[in-house]
């Protein structure tokens, strides 16, 4: 398939240009700085030098898939106000469209979301605010009936690392098996390039957890 | 004060403009039609001709307050799009920003939203989009806490008519002294101009209703 990646040089939009590459696909990465593009992605990537803010739906269209894999962790409203950018640009577009959201729009075990537990913990004003802005993200998202969009929350413990074995949940926090809340950019990636190879979560979020 | 009101010839539009310029403040409508603009608001109505997705945070800044009076009902995702524009636009921006809601995202008695009640009457699948969408423009703007911003809801009836009598209410459905939800444009603006003229409400959503 035709998959762009938003946001390619991050650690997550490099997991997934890898991850999308090795599994055959034509990728293209959307990036703000192509000697930074290149360095990080490989001399022979396909690139397309541009702000993510100018992007238009017409562009779009040329692609299968679409992956927002943005995150400005210094200005996370960046995160947020690019997520309502695409989706205006994208509404009764075909194109599919994919969102990576943190921990903190996941569910507690009471209903609860995880960022409500998270702005409790002390010296939490210093970096709440990521969490913060990814709930209103997926409040935005499930009320955007006019676009093919999925949505997938990473774990409390997000970090660079190999893919190796993963576990899909829906709604809620997971544990992995040492009873942590944690899941690599790898297995991150395989689950989004599973889920774009086998659409099971359209117009839905769903999450993934380190086995 | 100079007060720029966006969408200036629809009923809200209409209204703010002429109750903000009979109060002696410097008025600037933006309107996508000059033509349409100097019909409605007089041939000497100073207008600004722009797309207003295409309006900037530089430009609102010659502005004391700007007024977001736009309002898509046949397409009412536009309203939240150009809420979330103009929000990525003024961020850390000096300007007072002004959002004009409906009645869905008041609450009512049981905390619960009005627009919870309105999905459930017989044909609200032809009209009930708008309140959703007005739902998620307070959620937005309630995680924004770097723009200037205040946000008005109108009541359940909210009808073009003249400035009366009105009175303030908060985040709840209001009854008038006939036992029914409704509120005037006249009476809105009104509101808004009190409003703009002495804050009470900076950061908050405030509503109106007649007396």
């Amino acid at each position: 398939m035709k998959i762009a990646i938003i946001g390619a040089t991050g650690m997550t939009g490099k997991a997934l240009f890898h991850e999308a590459t090795s599994r055959g696909h034509e990728v293209t990465g959307f990036v703000r700085n192509e000697t930074r593009g290149k360095e990080i992605l490989g001399d022979t990537a396909q690139l397309v030098v541009e702000d993510a803010f100018a992007i238009t739906g017409e562009q779009l269209d040329q692609y299968d898939v679409v992956i927002d894999a943005f995150a400005n962790h210094a200005e996370p409203s960046e995160n947020l106000d690019l997520l309502t950018h695409l989706i205006h640009q994208t509404r009764k577009h075909d194109v599919r469209m994919f969102f990576i959201l943190g921990a903190g729009p996941l569910l507690q075990e009471d209903g609860s979301y995880v960022y409500d537990f998270l702005k409790t913990l002390p010296g939490a004003e210093e970096w709440v605010d990521e969490p913060r802005y990814g709930v209103t993200e997926l409040q935005v998202l499930l009320s955007t009936p006019d676009v093919n969009w999925t949505s997938i929350s990473a774990q409390n413990e997000y970090v660079e690392g190999p893919k190796t074995e993963y576990v899909l949940g829906k709604d809620h926090l997971m544990e992995a098996s040492d009873g942590e809340s944690h899941v690599t950019s790898g297995n991150l990636a395989g689950a989004v390039l599973d889920e774009i190879e086998t659409p099971a979560f359209e117009m839905q979020r769903f999450t993934v957890s380190d086995k």
